[in-house]
């Protein structure tokens, strides 16, 4: 993890404050801003109830036509979902009232809100925060990594991102903060990440290339199975970098290193899963497409039996293939194969659908001293590939979303 | 629960004995016979891996085009699941030996296992066993109760259900027991259920009433949303209580019976699984269908953000309307109501899509006391309904799961 990630972005402001929505009194608001109005995308919950802020936003980005944005303000501690229409005037509210504080045009603030669902945003607080957080801006490293704590709920570390690439000669930089360690799953999951990037990029392509960066990786990670009302991603190009937009082989090196940035991101998410003490990584081979590759990775990914076993360092093969079984996908049993790693220790368990042997307690006391378990599966000739990551299912995740209380 | 009901059903014997299978010790084997031979149907896990008696019994369902079966030999401890050809061999020899030991014609025995994966039967101990349990078999209650008990693997608790009906003057009796309380999910779960009747109805109309009964029981009943390779319900009338065969309203009058058994047995399936300490009941209405509303269902009663709420007392509506919402139904978000259930106590927590007050700590409190939780939503104007059982998520969930070895 690359800390002040959004700030060593050229052209692009960051803070986080304590405005008090949070009863802890922890960093609750997080303000980016760009220098110059840029080309913005966004991808957003699939659920049907979608938070006021989700509402607000998709209409933004579309009146906008993506273009014009220039900052993104979230707040967390409180969702604004379930909050009909007081909570759809506060998410405007908020959105009009950033722009005021920064001088900047209306309609041109992104707004995100993660926390408790059903309950009015406090507006004073989230007013005067906002005053705090447009004061507070700054370019350090500090600023950047503020902003990337100020968005935190059950999260147990923050996360950022950060990548530098070259484009005909041209330096572009990419950096990203996202939350969310409960309720994670395609597509999205409370899920909060705000990328910015001073890369020339028109509006148009812009969502092409975040749809495409998100497909393989916010799109393929799951903590419990569950999706948000209030999952978003947001993405911000202010153009410093370049005088002309980038095209073609261009586009398609930014994309990549999108793609390598939210991947980054996805996997910091899966990792600080709740409760999660392993990083699990799920690759299937051998699907008939990549969707359906994708399907076999997702119930792999999200089989309570399957994440308990990693917990308990249990090399239980037979509920992994189980898993591959009841997904949607096509599978061939007598040509599927299966393996685990666990640190330096790679074993197949499966070959053409039946057990090999190999030294349980062995690999069992690898799978206790690694921090990231690999499961492997050919699942029949075809050429579909697809990749997910989640975590192992602990007595804590248990803990913390039984004795959280509304 | 009645106890005995296989044997209250005239015209079958059954036993449970302990062959050696499990390590426990315990009764695990079960033998069901018919003094007739019997019209069958039968229902399989959908599951991709299917063991080597799912396979058995699809074949011989089918080469006997569901006539002439008369015994249901069943053993816990081994799954015969992932065993290759040895397995497929091993299921024959089960259900031949089994012929050969109460005299009956070779093709006239369902077999069933469940228990581990990936290892070979221990055919000694099962034919040493089988004709312990032929000798043993009888007609007492306590014969039936046996045999349900010889089933279970990790269940705490044996599953039987009773139903008598008369139809045009003739007393019908139905009698089944089922496994199962972890990787229970549609379409099937480890699950095997063994039902018996008296009716005279036909091979061809027998298996349409078990896959209807099916549809709203076992296919609705989820644990951990994992479904197994073993998953089987069969069905045997050996039409012992008349002459002529059932037909139309006969047929409909025997299908409601046996649909009222098989939920009996599903909830008994959910109330027992693993670490649950209640049963919930998932009813959603107002879909455009009932298999979106089964859809809505499911996914509430799959979510872990909800099971874990429900084990921790909390009546946490936004995490089911979010359940509700990420599910593929369609579902109106500002015509969606909530009510939740425990014991005497039903609260609206959601009207037309917002929280509405309620007193939390007493609800609380109501959960805490009640076995069985009962949420239930409309989702919108459409005729669509559906009904799913499901229990909470605990911290022995985790524990059973994490710390069994393979």
């Amino acid at each position: 993890m690359t800390s002040g990630a959004l700030t060593r972005v050229p052209g692009f402001r960051a803070s986080g404050i304590a405005a008090g929505i949070k009863a802890s009194g922890n960093l609750d608001l997080a303000l980016i801003v760009s220098d110059h109005p840029c080309t913005a995308a966004a991808a957003f919950t699939t659920n049907a109830f979608q938070a006021a802020p989700v509402l607000f936003d998709r209409a933004l980005l579309e009146r906008k036509q993506n273009r014009g944005l220039q900052a993104i303000l979230t707040n967390a501690g409180n969702a604004n979902a379930c909050t009909g229409s007081q909570g759809d005037a506060d998410a405007a509210r908020m959105a009009a009232f950033t722009a005021e504080a920064l001088s900047l045009p209306p309609d041109s603030v992104f707004v995100m809100s993660t926390g408790i669902i059903g309950q009015p945003l406090p507006m004073d607080k989230l007013e005067s925060g906002i005053k705090t957080a447009a004061a507070a801006l700054g370019t350090s490293p500090n600023h950047g990594t503020q902003a990337a704590q100020a968005i935190m709920t059950t999260d147990l570390v923050s996360k950022e991102a950060y990548r530098q690439i070259e484009i005909d000669g041209q330096a572009i930089h990419l950096g990203g903060i996202a939350k969310g360690s409960g309720m994670i799953h395609p597509n999205m999951a409370t899920m909060l990440a705000a990328i910015v990037t001073d890369a020339n990029i028109a509006a148009t392509d812009l969502q092409v290339c975040l749809t495409r960066a998100i497909a393989t990786t916010f799109n393929r990670v799951s903590v419990d199975g569950d999706t948000s009302t209030n999952d978003t991603v947001v993405l911000l190009a202010n153009g410093a970098a370049g005088e002309t937009s980038l095209r073609e082989t261009g586009l398609a090196t930014f994309t990549a290193a999108l793609t390598d940035l939210c991947a980054d991101l996805a996997k910091q998410i899966a990792r600080d899963g709740e409760g999660a003490t392993k990083l699990i990584e799920v690759r299937i081979s051998g699907a008939p497409s990549d969707e359906e590759a994708a399907q076999a990775a997702a119930t792999v990914a999200i089989s309570p039996l399957v994440k308990t076993a990693i917990f308990g360092h249990d090399p239980n093969w037979g509920r992994i293939l189980m898993a591959i079984g009841r997904s949607s996908a096509t599978v061939s049993p007598g040509q599927t194969s299966l393996w685990m790693e666990a640190g330096d220790f790679r074993v197949q368990l499966v070959a053409a659908g039946q057990p090999r042997p190999f030294d349980a307690a062995a690999l069992s006391a690898a799978m206790q001293a690694a921090t990231d378990i690999i499961l492997e599966a050919e699942i029949g000739p075809g050429p579909g590939t697809a990749t997910y990551w989640t975590c192992d299912f602990s007595y804590k995740y248990v803990e913390i979303n039984a004795e959280y209380h509304t």
